[in-house]
């Protein structure tokens, strides 16, 4: 399939400390496309109706797994989309916003399953940033401002977090390269050369569907 | 750390029907160094004093799993490195290869845990490719010249002999991204695209000793 309407939707899936949020900014500056990272909460909140706050506090509970599945799974009782327990009508409307902002125009997802969400759309490119522990921490403590006796424990609940949530709506193991065009290790290349190396290959991608959703 | 001799040692591991030995054999001859898929046994047969064959029957069998690690903690009894098993000893000798080449030459070694073997060595760029199912198949069939009929059992076995040695001999876990600095699904770039991907990436790599290992 040809990329007809020369739309471009890049998704970054990333570990916590890795650089990848930031990629994704310099990617969508250097595109001049719309980066979205909290602004895609924003959004998903002002089409849903639903709190922001009440969506992300349910996705930081996904840390979690059983708990979230469990109230994943409990529906009100009632037939239809109200039966629908509240983790589940969340990821519904960032479904529904994620598809729709992908119809509308070319831009830069951070996270939210974006790869997921996208499947069937042949001109999304999903990449996938990881690092070294020792380099993440360092990027975590220095760049974000962690403390120190903090930072292992918040890495290892976050991407946690990234991981069930992801599992658990998705089917598939989060960070597993088949779920990606491309995976980086970020302690390797400096942020402007990554970018450039995503560009380059979105340049090159050869636009069609991905099978991998096909069973 | 600087890469003071211009030296590069590319590494390359992949699933079977990636086509990921073709994407090696390409970028040796781009770059003009040598290319050690099957001369490499040559050479570590050469050096070691093995049979090539051996060697090569030994690795496959790792597919079974428990039998291979039974084989590879079966030593001869007696003390000093003779008391190796042979599958350690095919091992220590193409470890001793390989680091051999890495001190010598630039080149590109496909498969043999040479990712895992040249840990500490900074001029190494390790990459994974790997495919879709759907595409590996195609691959293996129109390329490769494997019968249909064969195909996923084939692939299958393969992938698994690979894993378990690497596991083996690496106490790591083959194809996840952490042991690569960069992974690439071969099924959305042509092979000479994905050629200069790595190049590209290469050129721009921070020549730094990996940390993974450090436990």
């Amino acid at each position: 399939m040809t990329n007809t309407n020369n739309r471009k939707i890049i998704t970054i899936g990333r570990e916590f400390g890795s650089g990848g949020r930031l990629i994704g900014k310099r990617l969508a500056e250097k595109l001049g496309v719309t980066f979205y990272d909290k602004q895609l909460l924003d959004r998903i909140a002002e089409e849903s109706g639903y709190s922001k706050e009440m969506m992300e506090s349910a996705k930081k509970k996904a840390k979690n797994s059983f708990l979230y599945s469990l109230a994943s799974a409990m529906g009100t009782g009632e037939a239809g989309p109200e039966s629908l327990s509240l983790n589940e009508r969340f990821f519904l409307a960032q479904f529904d916003t994620i598809r729709k902002i992908a119809e509308e125009e070319s831009c830069v997802i951070v996270g939210r399953c974006a790869d997921y969400i996208l499947r069937g759309i042949p001109y999304a490119t999903n990449v996938f940033i990881y690092a070294e522990e020792a380099d993440k921490i360092k990027r975590a403590v220095n760049e974000y401002g962690v403390p120190e006796d903090q930072v292992k424990k918040l890495m290892k609940d976050t991407d946690k977090a990234r991981a069930n949530y992801y599992a658990y709506h998705t089917g598939r193991k989060w960070g597993e390269p088949i779920n990606y065009n491309l995976c980086i290790d970020s302690g390797y290349l400096e942020i402007e050369d990554i970018v450039d190396l995503i560009i380059a290959y979105s340049e090159k991608q050869v636009w069609r569907e991905s099978t991998i959703y096909d069973d």
